[in-house]
Parts: C-alpha cells; structure tokens; sequence
C-alpha cells in the first residue's frame, strides 16, 4: 500500500535482474531506457541518478520520453570502478497543470482559478528561499494582473520554469541502485598477437628463449599489436609427454606441448628453463611495456602427472579406486599427460586459495592479462571468485575466457567476470553469417557483458575455410576480425606466412607447433604485414575503430561485399570499411550511406580517404559505386569526412 | 564460494523476475522452461519440484534436455490457489560414469576400475536401505564376474537403474520457490451479454427493472451465455446530469449516464430506485446462478456531484482553491458530471478501505465478477492491494480491467491482478493483424498474467467496420471473438439487432444507450441468435474452445480466409475454425493440416464436421479445399476427428 502512482519496469542495463553487473569501459555511454508509466491523464516524469560507488553526491539528469511509455537517458561513464544508477519517477501536478492551463487559454477558457492553483504550486516549489518563484506566484495570485499573467504563463520563460522545477510526491524509485562495472578502455580495445616463445629464435634449430623474445618486440611494435600473448611458459610435463602430431608418446628430445604443466623442474609459478628466469621474462614485461605492449600470460589450469602439486596435493585431483589419479577423458578417448583438478574436493578452499595466488604471482612479475585455457572445464563460482578477488586489488587485470564453446556457457562466464572472450568468428565464414552474428552481439542481450575478441586463426584451429586458402583468403579475413570487432587477434606467424595445410578432416594444423618448436623467419614481411601494419596504425587513430558497439551495416546489392560504418558520437570520426568475400574476382555494387547514422540532411557530400590505399573519393550521392579487386587490395578501409554544407 | 556447478537461469514462468505471478487456471498446463548447464562434460540432471503453497510434500519430476541448455519440464495444476515450483540441478556423477563405462565398454576397453568406481556410487545411493543396489554393488566389485558385471551395466534394467536415482550432489537450488496463481476455469472461459437492465422491459417506453431482467434469463440462457454484465445499477446523479446524445444538459425526465453514479438516493452501495430493490436484485442473481449465468456488475470508481460520498469526504476530492471539487477534465474539455477520487488524498486509507467495502458488500449479494470501469485512471498500487484482499477472501472473484488503453498500461493491470482485461480485438479487423495480434498474446510475455476477453462491440465503441455493416459483418466478428479468444462478449441486443449507425466521424453509437433508455424487441430472434446458440454451445462442448493459449494458425493462400486449429493436449477434442473476411462474395482456397500439432503420420485421414451446418468432411490430403458464401454461412466451425488409421 503506498501513494506511489507510477511503475518502473524493464531497466536496463542490467543483466539477469541485477544478479550480474552489466560492464562498459572508460569513455562509453551508458543508454539507460526503463518502462514508465502512471495512472491516468496526469504527465510523468522520471529522473536517472547516477554516481560512482563510494561517493555521496548523485549526478541526476532527466528521462526523455520515447514514446510507448519507453524512457531514455544516457551519459558517458569516466573513471574505473562501479558506477551506481537508479531511477526517480512520479506524477508531476506542475507539468500537468501547465499542461491544462496552456491548453484553456488558448482555447479562451477563463483560468483564474488555474492561475490560483499554480501559485500554489509555485510556493511548494519555492520553499522559504526562491524568491523568483514566489514573486510569480504573487503575479499569479493578483487578479488585477490576470491578463498579464495569462501571457507569463505562456511565455518560454514559464515552460523553462516548469522543466526546471519538478514537483516531486510520492516518487517511486528502485529498490537498490544497479550497478555497472567500468573497465579500463583496453578491455574494448585490443590488438593481439600469438606466438610460442620457444619458436622465438632466429637461428634454426635453436629452441627460443625470453631473449629471443625480446628482440621480436620491435618488429611486433612495427606491426602495431598492444598484446602479445605466449602460450603456457610453464616446465612442460616428461610423464606421458606428447610427441609430433599429438603421438602418444614423444620421441627423446621432443618438446612436448606447453599446456601439459609442470615436471619436477616446477609448476604454474615456475617458468620452462630452456625459454630463460624468471628475471628474464620480468625483463621481457618491462621491455614490451615500453613499446606499448602488455604481455599476456596462458593460465591452463590442470596438471602434467609429473606436477609438484601432484605429490603436494593429491587429494585436489580425482583419486581412483586403485589410488591412481583421474586424468582427462572423453570416453573412450584419454588424455593421460593431463590431470584435471577436482573443484568438487573436499580441500576446495585451499585449491582456490593456491590458484588465485598463481594469478597474484604473476601479476607481480608485471602481467597484466590472461588468456585463460578452457574455463568452461572449471567451476563458474571458482572463476566469479577469483575474478572478483583478483580485480578488488588489481582492477587493471583483463581475463580473456578461451571457451570455444556452447553459447549460454560461453556467456555466463562472460557474466561472472571475464572481460573479453573467444567467439564464433572463427566459422562464419559468410556475409549473412556475419551480419546475424554482429546483430547478436551487438544488439542482443550480452551486449551488456561479453566483449567478443575475433580470431581467424589459433594454434587449435585451422578453419575449413582457411585450409589450402590463398593470401587474399588471410586478408579478408584479418581484415573482417579487425574492423568488426575493436578486440581482435592471431596466432602471428602462422598467419602473417599463410600456413594452411590442416591434419586432413579435421580443423587442425598439421605439424602443429604445440608439439614441437618452429622456425620462423622473423625478418621476413609480406604483403599481409603491411596490411597488419596499417590497419592497426588505423585503429589506433581513428576512435570509431576502438568500440565494437558503434557498427551499423550499410545496404549494398552485391553479396559477395559487406560494407559497414563505425562513427563516434560526436561524428568526429567515421570509418566506413567495404570488404569483399570473394578473394578471386573482381566485385562491385552500389553501397547505400546510412543518413540516419550519419546525421546528414537532404544532400549528401562526403570526402572518403581509404586509409590503407591512399585513394580519395568524393561522395554525392546516397547510392556509390564500389569496386573491388582482391589481388589489389580487398577492401576499403575508409575515413569518411562530412563536408560543411551538409552540417 | 561453493561447490556448485550448474547453473539455472531464464526460469519460465517467471513475471518480472518474480515481482508478480504468473498465472494459470485450473486444469492448465504449465511448462517450466529453464536454461541449465555446469561446466566441463560431466553430465547435469535437473528436476521440477512443485506443491500447493502450505501443503508439505513436493511432487518430483525430472526435467528434461531439449537441447542448447535449455530444459523442460510440465505439469497441470488441478487446484485453485497458490502453485509454487522450484528447480534443482547437479552434476550426477553416477550418470557421467555410466556413460563413460558404456561408450567404454563397447569399444573393448577395459573397465575393472570403472566396475569398482560404479560399485562405490552404488553403495552410496543404496544408503543403509536399498538392498538391491548393495547386491548390485557387490556384484561389480567381485572381480571373478567381470563379464557378467560388464554385461550387467550395458542391460536395460541399469539403464533405469541410473534413470531412477539420481545422484544428487552440491545441488544448485533457487534461492526462492516460484509463484504461479491457479484461478478457477471461468478466468480463462467465460461468454459474456452486456445489456441496460433499464432497457430491459418488454413494453416500449417503460423503465426496465431488475424483474423485467429476470425475464429475460432464460433468453441469454438459450443463446448460451454464462456472464450477464450490467452498467452500474446504482443511483444516478441529478447534478450536471447529462442528456440524450451526451447533451450537457439533460431534458427533465431523461435518465442519464449509469456512470455519473450516486444522488441523494444512494451511491456505490445501492441500487437505483426505478431498477428495485436491492432484494429484486439478490433474487436476479439467485434465478440467474440456477440458469448458468453469473451477474457481472459494473465496478466505476467516480461520483457524481451529488454522490453522498462528495458530502461525507470532500477529502477524498481534490478541492480546489475556491473550496470546489475538481471534476474529470480532459483539456480543454470538461467533465463536470464527474467526480474523480483522488488516490493522494491524506485520508488514502480509508478511501481504499470504503473502496474495498463496496466489492464486499457486492460479494455479499452474490456478486462473483466485476467490470472494472476505466482501472487505469485509478492508481495501481490500490488494484494490486484491492484485488489481494478480495480474492484472499473469495478466490472466485474475478476482476475484467475495461482498460482500453495503452499496452504497458494494460499490462501493467494484469500483473497486479486483473483475471481478465479488454483488448485491442475491437480494432483488429484484418487477417495479418489479428494472426499478429493473437501471436503477441499467445507467445508474447504477457501470456502469464494477461488473459484477454474480446469483444466486437461496446456500449462505447462501435468501431468503423461495423459502422453502416451488414448482417454479415456482424457475424464474421462475432465468429472471430469467440473462437480466437476463449473469454469473449457482446454489448448484446446492440450486436444481435445489427445496430451500425454511428455519430458521424467518431466510433460512437448514435443515441447511445449510456444516455437514454432504449426499447429492444426482445422476443425476436434472428440468423445471428441461431448463429451464437450454436457457436456457445459448441463452446461449451468442446473443451479445444475453452482456452486462448492453444491456438495454431494453418497456411491458406487466400489472404481473404483465416484459418486456425484449436486442440486438447491429448487431441481428444479438435477444432477447426475457417472464416473468411470478405462479407460480400464467396472466397475459396486450400487450408494445410498442421500435422505436427494434429501429430499425424504419413497419412491424412480426418473426419470433419461443421457444428454450426452439419456438414461432413473427410480430408485425405495435406491440403484441403474450402469455399465460404458469407450469405450462407461466412465461416467452418468443424469438430476434427482423426480417423484411426492414424493413430
């Protein structure tokens, strides 16, 4: 039982009711839309309150009606933490009666009593201290000054009076604030680059090491990356070690694969000796800072049967009836060189306790990010945990989630903390493919918390369509990942080399460099580097690349093209990128500019810079001509200028 | 922190993440939807859990996978009252280890350590009690019957061994049972006759009264209906008193608006002199209850000047600053025979307790439905407690909200409590609108609490395509209401006698009846009465029609012809509905089966016949052609039944 007249619905952002926090990054606007509505005739009017976390003062602004009793109101958030928003609604009896009384005098209908009552209202509003507002609802009480006041109530100053002043009663508000995390902007806005550093070496034969790795951050930095990401760096299991090709059993002298962890020469806090110490992969960090890159560390927790905490700690594995350890299985397939912790232990406490400061560790060793192999095999309230353990004292640190794997779970363990996550970019290959999926992410109900990171490639998977594919295949591709999405990345060498011979039938490499070490030849640059180069140079200066969320696809009758637009607010940046999906042929078509995104009014007159080829073009019309030949170049990465006459 | 490992998410049904209930009648089903899924490939298992709210003991059903996480799992609710519904989920690792040691087991990998690891879950589930599974345990332990163990655990009977019990661990719970209210069957299946008891006199020029209604009984009885709904009974106000044709000023001796509602002859609790007495109209309730018809009053919460109430509590008004009393105004028009409350008045509480009162005092006189006049103009909050009250008492009350107004709004009366609300049917008249409309009721989220009544015509709405419509327009939207929607009415004589005269340019009735007293030939019988006899009664035998949310529409490629098929969940009962929209000539087309809803093998083989002309159908093929002559019969009411070759 309450006075309370109205009913706030349907918020958002909010994600499952509030149970999880709906994320953005520094420097990103917040839409909070809600459903509202009173009783009756009388006007409603609702407020957005927001603040950070922690702080005493709210900053409110008004809730604009969209029609459909459906509000918005929208701000920018700019500072990391948790920003806290509720919303203020309630029926105003000064608008409504402002409302009325325009309406009854226009109409000439006697309103002296109307006048009365907005004195009253006046007053309220007035308290003891605005002398201005009682002064008007003196003018309004003296029926000498009716017709004089009449026109007061009419004039713009009145109805800026009356926005200015809301009347306030029986407000309904919400229960608790929602809350949004706000990340750092690179939680949104990343270029990544894979390789092994044990394939670092420039000499042939040599198995790679921290130093090695060193020495490639300038020709990295040359490309543009801002993160560069080594597979586990961890002492690689020697019990059940595998060989070439994933064989069984490994030949002497053979590598094994770096996400079999630990040996007796250490575990998850111990680095391979062969890559180099501790200190030199501290060195390493703090060189690739320098050049703008972060490093981001594997973290692939289970256990190589020879692990330290095999023996420390058997009972966080699953012991068999026999006293033997469960190792990996998808019956009747086994995985004997890996062992899996068991969340479901009794020690369980204690096994989070040590995973955690397995992250602690290295972020004291300078890491910043992680790529985190497979959480979908690992309990979702040890990740919402550790995630929020982690960022309470280090909310710099991104968690990138590897899980390649069925929707709803790949979204909630974007729920329960993971900054960005592996897509379905990797198998949709074609142009509607792509529009749907860019439609789900965009403008489906993860936009509020899964940060997609486009791969073409990793060192698991070799897609179809990438198999036996020409360079132009590897453009078009590198090209879609990095305009579509603003987090994007590749496994490096391979990419940039067009390797694409697969184990037959399967989506894998073959000879895959997770088994042995590889020889690159780092000097080399082709033409997909300085594409690479270039593009990410694009993506650093042009801030409509930097966010995933701003794409708007452009009509364009030739399926074989896909041109979309990605502008900031402002419309002081616009990128308008036409790619093509046909890396043989010739394509053109006609590619609509979408006037409604780009504010533009009846004429349309654009000067279009493709950033990559240096060609200019002027646009007049909504309708224009593209053409492109993919031995040439792909695709258009465009900037697009609004020329004066249209603003 | 826990040991949890699934997760539950998207419960259905679910209002408003809980704020409200959904709702069911009884006898309906309910299908519980959820998304569910742990981590890793350990297999999950779920279970339903539901109970009347008090009882102790929950009934147990498994849920089960539907695939892409999501879950399913359905019951029908057989009780009026509160259901609550909860889910568990877990990992069973019985039902892991049994499908690891199958697939095993048929690819001749050696399982003695399963054996022993399945004896162990056994012993488990079996406690101290269940000797048979302490036999079986026994039995996969003894290493001398490998063999037979093997064959033992890939027979059928382990097979429901592992299906029968569940191994529940670390079960995932919700934090709090779902609520689902069960209303009785009448919420969901109602047909409704509204008429003027003021018109209800056989002899012209007479004032009908509560007698002259109980006249009339058996005619609604013989046209089939069970709700006879009447605009309010009460004392009508003198003050401001409108005239015929919502004249200002009413002539001496004309009757007013039944809506201006009390005088110096009583108000919301009495009734007006020239209907009876208040015992007159406990006697029409009482003969109408032993014909099958329920009495729904009128329910408008608005006083005229002279209402007793406006004397006794000038404060639950808004008074003015002159000291009058604030009529309804829409600016700037003028309502000045209406007083609304004013739901902010300070003495709030004892309005909302007067306004509860008046239910009651109803209740008490054997009123068991309400039409709730305009609930949108009255604040929410009130609604959702007043409704509350009444039906903790008496959980047969049913309330219909006559809320033309806009969706939110009208959604919004449903959630707090509204059995039954108005719709937008009345302005539907087009196939692809009503397919659009029935599928946003149907599937839409509102299908939990808002169940529609449609009616063709109001008392206040004689909407443009039944203005200056012939006899078979009437028909085709009378046809359509009460077979797309299981609650329907009719402003009864009005529809029947194919009134369709409007004021000009508005979906008026010229001298509408809400202003004067009217004379209908209540002997006469017509096309259209023969029509509603029949199609309630087919209503009332065949339970396809006595639900909304059954509904499919068939494929017909005449845009001029709808189609639909209503059928019980066991296709005991089914209904084929064909109607064309053309008045004028004859349509004709080919209706597809729905074979997956009807599911049919191979073979069509249907016997139909039409409950309205009798005749008989078989169909043998997928597609069947269909001819309407609106001047016969502009629609197919047929009773489907599926020959047994079928089944």
């Amino acid at each position: 039982m309450s006075k309370q007249r109205v009913i706030i619905e349907h918020v958002q952002p909010v994600v499952d009711g509030g149970i999880y926090r709906a994320k953005r990054t520094v420097g990103e606007r917040v839409d909070v839309t809600a459903h509202i509505f009173g009783d009756g005739h009388d006007h409603v009017r609702a407020q957005l309150l927001y603040r950070m976390q922690g702080r005493k003062n709210w900053t409110i602004l008004p809730l604009r009606h969209l029609g459909n009793d459906e509000w918005l109101g929208s701000f920018y958030v700019t500072e990391q933490g948790i920003c806290e928003f509720t919303i203020h609604a309630w029926v105003d009896h000064f608008e409504t009666w402002y409302d009325g009384i325009v309406k009854k005098a226009k109409a000439n209908v006697e309103v002296s009593l109307e006048l009365r009552e907005g004195a009253l209202m006046l007053r309220q509003l007035a308290g003891t201290t605005n002398k201005d507002l009682l002064l008007l609802a003196k003018k309004l009480e003296d029926t000498e000054r009716y017709q004089e006041s009449v026109e007061s109530v009419l004039s713009q100053a009145f109805a800026e009076i009356v926005h200015d002043y809301p009347l306030k009663e029986h407000e309904t508000t919400i229960e608790y604030p929602y809350e949004i995390l706000v990340e750092r902007q690179k939680a949104l806005f990343s270029s990544w680059y894979e390789f092994f550093p044990r394939s670092a070496s420039l000499q042939p034969g040599k198995h790679g090491t921290f130093k090695d790795c060193q020495k490639l951050l300038p020709r990295v930095a040359a490309m543009g990356f801002d993160v560069l990401y080594f597979p586990p760096i961890h002492p690689i299991g020697k019990v059940n070690r595998k060989g070439k090709n994933n064989n069984v059993n490994a030949q002497p002298g053979e590598p094994g694969s770096p996400w079999a962890i630990g040996s007796d020469e250490g575990g998850h806090k111990s680095v391979h000796p062969e890559l180099g110490t501790l200190e030199d992969f501290r060195t390493l960090v703090k060189e690739a800072k320098k050049m703008g890159i972060e490093i981001a560390m594997d973290i692939a927790f289970q256990c190589a049967p020879d692990h330290p905490y095999v023996k420390q700690h058997p009972d966080w594995f699953k012991v068999r009836p026999d006293g033997s350890i469960q190792y990996a299985e998808n019956p009747p397939k086994k995985y004997q060189d890996i062992y899996p912790f068991n969340f479901e232990s009794d020690d369980w406490k204690n096994l989070w306790d040590e995973l955690h400061s397995i992250f602690v560790f290295w972020i004291e060793q300078g890491v910043s990010i992680f790529r985190v192999d497979n959480p979908h095999t690992k309990a979702f309230r040890f990740w919402e945990w550790v995630i929020g353990e982690v960022n309470a004292t280090y909310p710099d640190v991104i968690f990138l989630s590897e899980a390649f794997t069925r929707p709803k779970v790949m979204a909630a363990l974007a729920k329960v903390g993971f900054q960005q996550g592996y897509t379905y970019f990797t198998w949709r290959p074609t142009k509607s493919e792509l529009i749907e999926y860019m439609d789900q992410l965009v403008n489906g109900p993860s936009r509020n918390f899964f940060r997609p990171n486009f791969w073409p490639n990793t060192p698991d998977i070799l897609p179809y369509h990438l198999q036996y594919a020409g360079e132009n295949n590897f453009i078009i591709r590198y090209f879609l990942a990095a305009t579509l999405s603003s987090n994007y990345g590749m496994y490096g060498p391979s990419y940039e080399f067009n390797e694409n011979v697969p184990v037959e039938g399967k989506e894998e490499y073959l000879n895959s460099e997770k088994y042995e070490v590889r020889h690159y030849d780092w000097k080399r640059t082709n033409r997909m580097t300085d594409i690479i180069s270039l593009v990410n140079r694009a993506r650093k200066e042009n801030e409509a690349l930097q966010s995933t969320w701003n794409i708007r696809f452009c009509a364009i009758e030739n399926g074989n093209i896909m041109a979309y637009v990605k502008a900031t607010d402002d419309l002081k940046n616009i990128i308008l990128c036409v790619c093509t999906m046909d890396p043989n042929n010739t394509q053109s078509g006609y590619v609509q500019v979408p006037r409604d995104v780009l504010r533009l009014g009846d004429k349309v007159n654009l000067k279009l810079h493709d950033l990559v080829s240096h060609e200019q073009y002027t646009w007049t019309q909504e309708w224009n001509f593209v053409e492109l030949n993919p031995h040439k170049l792909p695709f258009h990465l465009f900037k697009v200028e609004i020329h004066e006459s249209n603003m």
